[in-house]
């Protein structure tokens, strides 16, 4: 029952002071901005930065590291995680996420898991996307911080999202729920993404030589990000990503029908309403937002058209290591904990 | 009546050697590029490339242009467009081959226009998008080779088609005319274009610190190739282009319902036959195509995926400089001429 | 005399709470960084942000610039800058500079030239690269800010270096300080930098499709900014500037002579004993800085090889708009006004 | 002797109609540009295109190579190389064609090696940087076209030179031949590379995320370009490569002293009489090259600058794969055969 639980991190925080982090998975991209963001946070202290290399390997990576934090790695070790932490962020890979996050909750730690290893509701949607995710905790929470305060506040683990899903889901899902959509109508999701988005392992497809100059679609049809986003609009959704020559940032645009009637003023009625007192998502109305708007920011900027025959665009855009990842995890945390949520994120 | 005509600038070539052609607007991208291709193109001699600037200041961008072509820029002269000319490329704004494009086929000379001034054959539609278009020739053809040769051969004036309803209709068109689309279902085109699409002339959108790291779309519900894609499959289409952070390229992403029980051999199958002797066009299938594919060629490449519940996504790339403008303005004067249409572009 | 001068800034600021600024010229690339940087600046109010456009005009503008700061642009009136202001930063041309920096001090306020109006001493260069400053007040300060911290606390005019010079002297001055370069030896400079220092005016050197997958040299043996080093290093450099495809960063690789027995270790003291308390500077020795690691932030990294015949070569990275323009601007505000010089630059 | 050798492969060339060429390698970039060109050569065959993979996995990889070539690939089989074959390309690793290419030679079939292995004259110098190299054939010409043709046209084994010595010996050679350099100066040749030049393998230093918006110098005082720079102006040369995020290309900027005197024009006139009749090399004075000049042809392009107190600078771009790599290789090719050496180059 998520009603009879306390944000106990919360609590610990206000008798001790600052809260005591710890970051599994510190080496990669939203690990190293999670470390970036903690290490600056007023109201948090890193106790622990691990990384799932041996120290040695760990070490090496050091030098660049010590560029955004002053402390060292150390080897992944679940047990000093459970350890002197109040609240653990996972950013690892969703099958070592899936073996963790029950574990740290079952020793009383509050966990914000990175990976998408507890984001389907669906058992059956979860066995085929997540596999490796054998065991559920009772309180999840799904971290879409400005549609899920509440249970966010209150959860033992919070499943941060996908950086596709965020950016569709902040955009569509209060249009869903406002009815203004044509029941049963198609939703085409067309979203582009920056190459950071695939991590920091090299590989072909991410390779400098092949991306540079060149743009192509990928996961048609078959891309887990989509079961996510039809969960958030509890209905079919077309999604097709594209991989585009830049480092940082996602750009949704989203066809939607609209009832007859509905004008550009109603759309924006219906998400400023959503919005009001969110301090990271900006209705923009017609001048449609550009990546470089968000960028390096936690903001997530939409736009809007609609044309008189009932068609609508929308766009959405979020930086996907920040809004998209780290921004938002950090987000959920200052919820769980009580803090003004855009703490540490300016 | 297109059946009278007579390729007459292909009997001047056979009669006195190379056809001779003249270039209008030959220091934009697309100009360059027709210097570029037709320096080299076995068949033609280039009689005039001109610009519209004074001489002083063409002579001023000669440097650049030296190392596309050896001859000098001559002011743009219409008197000297008519004269020892068999084919004229107007590489112009649309208001200038508006005006230009007439005076040239009543003075017996053959044109490839680049720009849109002729490309919408509904009255209503031209006065809307080209209202600088007071008069259009008898003998004009819609320039999207592949599927109009006859036409082209025998015009006095081809409209080059633009770059996105050429990656468009090229996967599009036959799909329409298979009749294997649901009738009335919606159809989505949503085009990533690179920036060299946008002109040589700098403004605030295509500077480099503004597209850099950036993406953005653009023209919602409001731009003429949207016209002329819905010319091309005769009936309507929800249009999206976006500004992309590389040169060349585009890459169209099309969302059509096709009929219960369509395979992607089905597609394949279409498609096929549509471009059996087509050497431009390459029939990808599943494995769909990436911009690098075709950068710097005069290829299109055209994937697709079907799924179970009838919705199909058709991906199509070009280089918007080659076969969205200057190659394929070079492949219809070689059907024009009658001579192989693949002359010169490989 | 400078040893005379009290920081008046710093004694209103304790006094009245809060400084207060004002921003000329606050719509290009580094007024916008200002805007963003002391919108968030804990000890300062913006009372005025203006634009040499209409007011017009200047609204036009607004909703981009709403992103980083809420208030409302103002049309760039002298009168306007000289009323109820500490400090004023101005981010305008030269020759704009020029003229009313001399005003502004004699008025009793405190001023940072983002321009090179003010950056020369010698009068004969100054007329050669800056012909419009005609007036110098006389409390200037060059305003590299880890080498001239008490000049600039007592300046009334703080001229803000070039952002090649801040890259290149950071890393040269103190060597050339330490007697361990080869008296006479070739200095070279061979500096590239980020599309974002040539400004926010579209230009065709600038327009996106010229800069991607290109590079250039420009300005060689003709360059302010080449006047600039030489006074900061008191002798000839060879400084040859590049432009590179990406928006925001410098990097100089600058090649010395060091005297007989010089080893990497030798330099590395001379460096970190120059920056020993100096937060924005990192000696990051043999494994050499990338500009990855700098851009969006206030930090210049340094490092540096030796070979054992003498030849030392050192690498010096700055984010252009930050550590080159408005966040090294902020910082000299800062030490101006007698507050921790990091104060609302992480 | 060189002087008693025939071109052989010329000899069977002019009985037998085209030549028969084998590349192995090809999957590689290097490679794949060997088979772009040489697909489309008019005077050459290609017998077989070789991948050190197992015939499985070259043809996984047969999609992407079906765009340059329509062939299939082929295991790496050293017999089959030997085997109705004139000329061989070696696209490999500087160990496995250090042990590939004397045996080839001995089986009297000619080699084009694009690898390091046999660049360096000096033994103690290529025992540092190709230890692999065990044997050297008698008959080896280093392959910078234009100031060897003689060699190559008698050779049995071409050394295709590094990118970074090509573009900078093409500059600075000639000149050091003039004899206007002071001699024991400093030479600085400070040079940037687009990505491609560091091959196909993913690395976390050609990751995409890595190089976009960075730029790094690397290798510094110790990259075997460097000893063979030196090995081409016969003396000492500091040189320092860097990684620009760009894909193709190279530009190299070279600081020298000349004597008193020397003019700008001197510098010309030592450049022309040094390319006269190359088709390749474009000498373009003050109007300093820029690599989008270059990219995606063979052309070098050399600018420079002399200012009044003897310092001069040299700027040279080239497409590092084609130049750089497997244009120059069969420019080589050409020059072995006795064919136009511009023959397919286009």
């Amino acid at each position: 029952m998520h009603t009879a639980l306390q944000p106990v991190g919360d609590a610990r925080h206000h008798a001790g002071g600052a809260a005591r982090v710890a970051i599994a998975g510190a080496t990669g991209y939203t690990g190293q901005e999670l470390l970036r963001i903690l290490s600056r946070h007023p109201r948090v202290t890193i106790t622990a930065a691990m990384s799932s290399g041996s120290s040695a390997a760990a070490s090496r990576k050091l030098p660049a590291l010590a560029r955004v934090w002053n402390g060292a790695l150390t080897p992944l070790a679940p047990e000093a995680l459970a350890r002197d932490v109040d609240v653990v962020f996972l950013a690892l890979p969703d099958s070592a996420a899936a073996e963790l996050a029950p574990t740290l909750v079952d020793a009383g730690i509050r966990v914000v898991d990175l990976s998408g290893a507890f984001r389907l509701r669906d058992a059956a949607a979860r066995a085929r996307w997540y596999p490796d995710t054998r065991r559920v905790p009772a309180e999840v929470a799904y971290g879409l911080t400005e549609r899920a305060r509440t249970s966010i506040a209150a959860a033992r683990l919070v499943a941060n999202p996908g950086c596709y899903p965020t950016a569709t889901l902040l955009a569509l899902a209060p249009l869903v729920d406002s009815g203004r959509l044509v029941a049963g109508a198609d939703i085409v999701v067309d979203a582009k993404s920056g190459v950071s988005g695939a991590g920091k392992t090299p590989s072909e497809r991410t390779h400098f030589s092949e991306c540079h100059g060149s743009l192509s679609a990928y996961g048609v049809f078959h891309h887990r990000h989509g079961a996510e986003i039809e969960q958030g609009v509890g209905g079919a959704v077309t999604f097709t990503p594209h991989l585009v020559p830049l480092d940082r940032g996602i750009l949704a645009t989203i066809y939607v029908r609209v009832a007859p009637g509905t004008t550009e003023e109603a759309i924006g009625d219906v998400l400023e309403r959503a919005y009001a007192g969110s301090p990271f998502v900006r209705v923009v109305g017609a001048a449609l937002p550009e990546i470089k708007h968000v960028a390096h920011t936690n903001f997530c900027d939409i736009g809007w058209r609609v044309d008189p025959t009932g068609r609508a665009i929308l766009v959405s855009v979020i930086d996907n290591l920040l809004k998209g990842a780290s921004g938002q995890a950090v987000q959920n945390m200052n919820v769980m904990l009580g803090l003004d949520e855009a703490t540490g994120l300016w």
